[in-house]
């Protein structure tokens, strides 16, 4: 009995070690995340599926671009669109896709940036599978934001 | 002796997950501070001690905002400046200062945004202790950047 308390006692502080950096791994990867806060769940009908939008910048009269964080859950995109200034993403987590009209979707992970031209239509969303974080910079010079048809579940599941 | 064996084992096998789980902590902390990579250590004079710039999106005819991460090493900071077509701050990451001319300094965080007006001298940096990491997304359809004079240690440091 003596052997057993003398080996018990690690064995448990180890055990609670253990639970507690699972713990810590998991705080560290939701920091990751969350470099901006998800902000509102987004009501109107521009997106399918759930997505959240968090806005940083307000455009005004001297300096026309808005910044907003947007959080795409897997499956959700936007609807095809265009913007008369252009428009910069930047992908801040997870994995998501960019399609030109015309074109064949573009991969989007963590660190990448892209640059939509001016009136060109295209869409932007989530992969399947993985939840997709950007940061977009929206210029308001030129007019608001012309909205599409939505994008077929076709399209967005084809591999091209 | 066969006790000894019988507890040693898991002993073993949980401080090995203990081990592991630290560097699993350590590698989910690394990929936090790392939304873009890093760039290349900026050698021009505008900046006071170390600064890496990495360039995500470059201005153009079309689109003329230019977007970059920034990482300022523990004290290091610009130099008074000036955007003829003002500037945003994103902060990804630590903690950094913003001051405007004649306006007390402001503490940047992860996910704080800030908009410097066109042609208003200021500047930004790290704080003494913690590096700061942002994006700059900075409009070049007015001309480039107005450069001024170094921040002095005495302004870096002092409590306004």
């Amino acid at each position: 009995m003596k052997h057993n308390i003398k080996y018990i006692l690690p064995v448990v502080v180890l055990l609670f070690m253990a639970c507690n950096s699972n713990q810590k791994i998991e705080d560290a990867k939701q920091q990751n995340a969350l470099v901006f806060s998800q902000g509102e769940k987004v009501t109107n009908d521009n997106f399918t599926g759930t997505v959240y939008v968090h806005s940083l910048i307000e455009g005004d009269s001297i300096n026309q671009n808005s910044v907003g964080n947007v959080t795409f859950e897997p499956g959700a995109r936007s609807k095809w669109h265009s913007h008369p200034a252009g428009q910069i993403l930047l992908a801040t987590d997870g994995v998501g896709y960019y399609q030109e009209k015309g074109q064949p979707k573009i991969i989007l992970r963590k660190g990448d940036a892209i640059k939509c031209p001016p009136n060109i239509p295209h869409w932007h969303g989530a992969s399947p599978d993985t939840a997709f974080v950007q940061v977009a910079v929206t210029g308001r010079e030129k007019g608001p934001t012309v909205w599409l048809e939505a994008v077929s579940d076709s399209l967005y599941f084809s591999k091209e």
